[in-house]
């Protein structure tokens, strides 16, 4: 018998991939995952496992579905803090009257600890092993994915004014390179450079991101197309859409993550899917700013790789991705007056494939395939809200909630065990949390 | 000091209804509910009670809000065990090649009892007190009601066809009218007469329907405007839409209890309004099977009542209320392109008044008032997940999940008490679902 890390015996294993097809919806009855020095070392039938294998940790999860840890495409985690501050206005004057000067006021190294520690800790909870960041003071959300071992990639931010983070283009430029440089050896940190949005970068620092991002190989993130008004505004500045500015200025490549994208022309779907731009879809985010909607059915005809995401808790107001996968399913077929649009196979497939493929990362996680690393959410389906199961793979899309996650591993190390943290002092992240609501309430008055 | 049943001290008392603004989104710091005879006796702040209130039930919630029970108005609850049978499929094929064949094959008197037992243990876990159902054998459901203390409006169902439950329109009326005598006595069983849906139901019956809803004084629950097929097919059949047959049959009054009602002209709008005909809104049911968007903000801009339900399990593929308010409030903002759209005290107010209003219960449950029957939930905020807390109102819509129900009285009767239901068998339950999961596959083979 094979001396392994980790088996992990499950009712159903769901690879979420395989070569025959894609999404695949391929539920295995009764298989085990082995996991050795952090990756996936085999899937066989529990059975087999059991003469093959020999192991000091067998988890058994007799009522549970393993599925690749979900990937968040689209966050500000360290936004935690202001979880439900500003509620029912539409994206400008949440931005401008609220979230902006509430950020002005707050946001400091400290700020970004606490608020990373509360996401990261909510998003492990829920069964997402890793995270596509944009947000200030990367190197502290670094400090605080590493403590907690969740997998990251950190968006290098850029906007055209200044902040508490970096007074120019220059200086936005100079500390991502830094935080890039300072990370590039942590085993589960990756770097993107992240221009907020084309309405706040101009184009020579756009230029320069093109430029840099090729140098270093990685990917590029930013909101795009997230309104109407962001249209309109831009027609009224640049003359153009932007999107047609971003193809000028060479944006619209597979290096591109572009967040929300709800206003689309068919030519910008046909344009930005041979492009191999990957779309974050943030359907919740979109609802409830009234932002619009992305014709994720449209995209995925045209051949575009769709990813989900979150966005921030202070406009979702959760980073819950089992609600957001079903929001994407749900909401894309009302958009595409199509009940098979988006199947709940491949809303399971953009929630870990999709997003595994947008951060250039598909080799390595977004399903259980051999060989990759072992990034692993476990989910009970016993309850009796989940009953019963006639299709594992529907229930984890239509009707299972982020709080059947039992259990969850990053690169075969289990941070999640029967629902309890074990790498995070959750008493000290509430205090904290409590400290900040205090202070910002008490500012309120 | 006064002795009474029970006292509920909550860190939040959030009545839903006050006289001066409705909704109100109100929330009230530190207070206790007063119980006394199923009835509210007072809601008082906490430090007061405890001078003028002495029982042998106290019960400290801390951590938690206190709402007034949810009201789920548009469910079939037996089709609890076809939870996940059939996905990602529209209507008619949904309903003509998987739903309905299925029932023909498995419903029956047990079928509905097991059914209504999963889906009432669903509800009540969810912080549901109160659903308005159409099935086959109502009074299965009743006295599955009744042995689990939840409030409930039988729907007393008519259609065209013959089905298990009756073999013509006079067998259905009479049938119906037998339930509705038989548990006309029971304190929390109300009953509804249940034409299916204009497309199923002819003129002769629904006629009959509107003179005897008129006598038995109860209201009548059916399926409108539905999808976009329904209203053609109307056309073709009848040259007229069926809100315009159902309003010369005189049956657009505040009897009516109108299920999705996606597919709405301006004029439809008003013409709904003025005649006080009560909305229920489904919307994820509506986003599944891609039958339209209910117009929401337009109908309360026009003085509607909006009732919200989760429809069936086998197309939404739950009964989570908590779930239901957050796809509306999200849903509301994205078709009205407007933010500020169904904000969450209103989305509250539409998931606990909206329904007592369209049930004419509102003078005995929806909201936490004096005098009204002790039905509540409680909802435990102190999870990371609904930290911190700017908002209690927000973070029940925006971000807590129906997990986080800890506690739930109907007329004052504990119900669920810490998690754990304490009136039902869950493993009997769990069992009986599981057989018929069984033998429900066997036969898909």
């Amino acid at each position: 018998m094979q001396q392994v890390d980790t088996v992990i015996h499950a009712r159903w294993v769901i690879p979420v991939e395989s070569n025959a097809q894609e999404p695949s919806g391929q539920a295995l009855d009764c298989h085990a995952v082995i996991i050795d020095h952090g990756r996936i070392e085999a899937i066989v039938p529990s059975d087999e496992a059991r003469q093959l294998y020999q192991s000091d940790e067998i988890v058994e999860l007799v009522n549970h579905a393993l599925i690749p840890g979900l990937i968040n495409a689209h966050t500000h985690v360290a936004m935690n803090l202001f979880r439900g501050i500003a509620d029912d206005l539409p994206l400008l004057a949440w931005l401008n009257q609220h979230v902006w000067p509430a950020e002005q006021k707050w946001v400091d190294k400290n700020f970004v600890h606490d608020g990373s520690m509360l996401a990261i800790a909510e998003m492990l909870r829920g069964g997402t092993t890793c995270f596509n960041d944009m947000y200030f003071f990367p190197d502290i959300t670094a400090q605080a994915a590493i403590s907690a071992g969740i997998r990251c990639s950190l968006g290098l931010i850029m906007i055209d004014f200044p902040t508490i983070w970096a007074q120019n283009a220059d200086e936005y430029l100079s500390k991502g390179i830094a935080v890039h440089d300072e990370f590039k050896s942590a085993p589960l940190i990756s770097t993107a450079f992240a221009p907020h949005s084309p309405y706040t970068v101009s184009d020579e620092p756009l230029t320069k991101i093109r430029t840099y991002a090729d140098e270093l190989d990685i990917p590029i993130h930013m909101h795009i197309h997230e309104t109407a008004d962001e249209i309109t505004q831009a027609i009224n500045h640049n003359g153009k859409r932007p999107l047609q500015r971003l193809y000028e200025l060479d944006l619209l490549t597979p290096r591109l993550l572009a967040a929300h994208m709800t206003q689309l022309s068919h030519d910008e779907i046909t344009l930005c899917a041979e492009q191999g731009v990957h779309i974050v879809h943030c359907p919740e985010s979109n609802l409830k700013l009234a932002s619009g909607f992305c014709p994720v059915a449209r995209l995925l005809n045209a051949g575009a790789n769709i990813a989900i995401g979150t966005d921030s808790a202070a406009s979702n107001n959760d980073l819950d991705m089992f609600g957001e996968m079903r929001s994407a399913a749900l909401l894309a077929k009302g958009v595409a007056n199509d009940a098979s649009a988006l199947p709940a196979a491949q809303a399971l497939y953009c929630a870990t494939m999709g997003g595994a493929k947008a951060l250039a990362m598909d080799n390595e996680i977004g399903s259980l395939r051999v060989g990759k690393a072992a990034d692993i959410t476990a989910v009970d389906l016993s309850t009796l809200e989940t009953q019963p199961v006639f299709d594992p793979v529907s229930h984890l899309v239509y009707c299972a909630g982020r709080h059947q996650v039992s259990d969850v591993w990053v690169k075969g190390r289990r941070l999640l065990n029967q629902r309890q943290l074990i790498q995070m002092d959750v008493a000290a992240i509430a205090q904290r949390c409590q400290q900040w609501q205090e202070k910002i309430l008490a500012n309120q008055v």
